[in-house]
């Protein structure tokens, strides 16, 4: 590449060696610091400020550098929607280390595939799922993680099959903990498998800089604002969310937790919260449409919610918006963060007086 | 520093051969392919859509490029905030140039000053300013520029001083001219000088990245949504307008352009095109604040509005909003594109039901 010499050109090539990397990890910081008191997640009888989710994020991210997960080291996580994978988006990579979140779907070979594959030294197991995660251990190849049971009072059933729980251990961690930023924005953040149509899962590695500007773009393309309302219809283990625990946490926005989908719950939760935002595949708003105790008409609320897969029908569109969600279309694949692209509408699709 | 070797480190030292540079210039090439048709730019009886307003920068690159302008070039503009102002904030950088957005108070030895140390190599030129270019240009100790005017039928007086006219030199470009993506994204963009207070005015260079950053965070901070009416009362020569040519692209909205703070012009315009956001300087407030004609009670818009300077004293924010401007504080400097602190607004600062 030909580069005439000139004044602009005074020597840094490249990135400058004291550069701030982008990292969603300055987002928890700032919403920590601008918005300390403002709700970062609810969850059945528990909520909890930026603050305190900060806190926690640190303690956690202390209590594994203390166990000497560092810099390349991975940490899965085999949970639903619960706070404590939200704060593990944030508390693995303050750790240096890369969050492997687990398809919860998944049956124990497949577990385990990704467990030898990926190399997890720790695992978070939520209780729902400590049968199948046992079992993975079992078919490991590998050595075993180290297993932390993730208890949830909501949740009856399971059993524990670790050697310490989330609670305990982040109780241990130091809330003062200096969570590590890469020192390259390009290091790794996420460690997530694809399905594996025509095989063994692929590991997809994301970095720090790819996480934040999707984050950003979520913001932007969703029209979120600050401090959005955000309903967890879709997984966290799902591309990390699409990104969303980073995005949310750019926005000083509410996290609304949630271990599965079921209508009456989602439905008492957006009126409850007032959530604005949600995202899902298609069969999440088909399963809203056609519940019973759908609110419609004046009891409609006003979300905007994200769609993915294949361009969605008119009939679920309406159906949507029937019951107070307006509907817009993303796409996209674990390579590449969750959604890239997005059906953007135009500003002559409606009326002027029927727009937001 | 000590990494250690892992599955993660596979040998992507810093940024990648492949990577996509973060540039402003994706802003406007999106929003010309996503919302050709929306309004890019208003002013006086003229109006543009974002296709035509890209496909005007790539002729103006074309043309400066094929005037030999390219990288590591300077292009300086002594113009108000009109459309072509905002043309050259994507088209000079479109031809791999920098632009330098002069001060249009300042007085000839000042501006021959930032010409020699810049070395612009083409000004463009109001009619308005024209003669004190005449005389800066006659006190250059280096060669000077080629001069393009910038003729405006909404401004009588002036005259002519250059060798071609903007509309006559953008007609001979070529509208399917190929922008020039910067192959670095710390590659410059502009130059801007600071008042020099302490001497001769320091020039900041600063860069795609930081640009396209600062471009973006304007809208998480100002909360713009997409589709912002943004009224340019905040000189875009000061730090390229805190970058809002940028930020107005990014959010595919409406540039209303202003030559001069004219409160009965502005509130005309405010309510003609449903202006969202504007910038100012204190005194920018004021004079609206005491203008004889503000609007006031049922008649006042709906217009955020972010203030910098020292922070404003409780009679200038309550004034504003008498007038239908809710200000937000910012504070920042040339050396960091303008605002780099914003007074965030807290949830429990306004009842609920007087909140947007």
């Amino acid at each position: 590449m030909s580069r005439q010499q000139s004044q602009y050109d005074i020597g840094l090539d490249k990135t400058p060696a004291n550069y701030v990397p982008l990292t969603p990890l300055s987002f928890i910081a700032r919403s920590a610091a601008v918005y300390p008191d403002h709700l970062s997640a609810v969850y059945e009888g528990r909520s909890f400020t930026w603050s305190e989710t900060y806190e926690r994020c640190r303690r956690v991210a202390s209590y594994l550098a203390g166990r000497g997960i560092g810099e390349g080291d991975t940490v899965a996580a085999m949970l639903p929607n619960v706070p404590a994978m939200n704060e593990l988006h944030f508390a693995v990579s303050m750790a240096g280390a890369v969050l492997n979140a687990l398809n919860i779907r998944l049956d124990a070979p497949s577990i385990a595939f990704q467990l030898d594959h990926g190399g997890a030294k720790i695992i978070l197991v939520d209780p729902e799922f400590s049968s199948v995660i046992a079992e993975a251990l079992n078919l490991m190849k590998q050595p075993r993680p180290f297993v932390i049971d993730v208890d949830d009072a909501a949740f009856s059933g399971g059993k524990r099959i670790g050697e310490t729980e989330y609670e305990r251990a982040l109780s241990e961690g130091d809330p003062s903990f200096k969570p590590r930023m890469p020192d390259d924005e390009w290091d790794a953040i996420a460690l997530s498998y694809t399905s594996g149509t025509t095989g063994n899962p692929k590991g997809v590695v994301t970095h720090h800089r790819g996480a934040y500007l999707n984050a950003v773009s979520n913001i932007l393309a969703g029209n979120l604002g600050q401090h959005p309302v955000y309903l967890w219809t879709l997984p966290m283990f799902h591309c990390n969310g699409w990104c969303f625990p980073w995005t949310v946490a750019a926005a000083a926005g509410t996290n609304v937790c949630l271990r599965k989908v079921d209508p009456s719950k989602i439905f008492e939760l957006i009126q409850r919260h007032g959530v604005t935002h949600m995202c899902g595949a298609p069969i999440v708003y088909n399963t809203l449409i056609n519940a019973a105790d759908a609110p419609k008409g004046a009891k409609a609320p006003r979300v905007v919610g994200l769609i993915a897969g294949a361009a969605p029908p008119v009939a679920v569109l309406e159906g949507a918006e029937s019951i107070g969600i307006r509907l817009t279309h993303v796409y996209g694949l674990t390579e590449v963060y969750g959604p890239a692209s997005v059906c953007a509408e135009q500003p002559n699709w409606l009326p002027t007086s029927a727009r937001n």
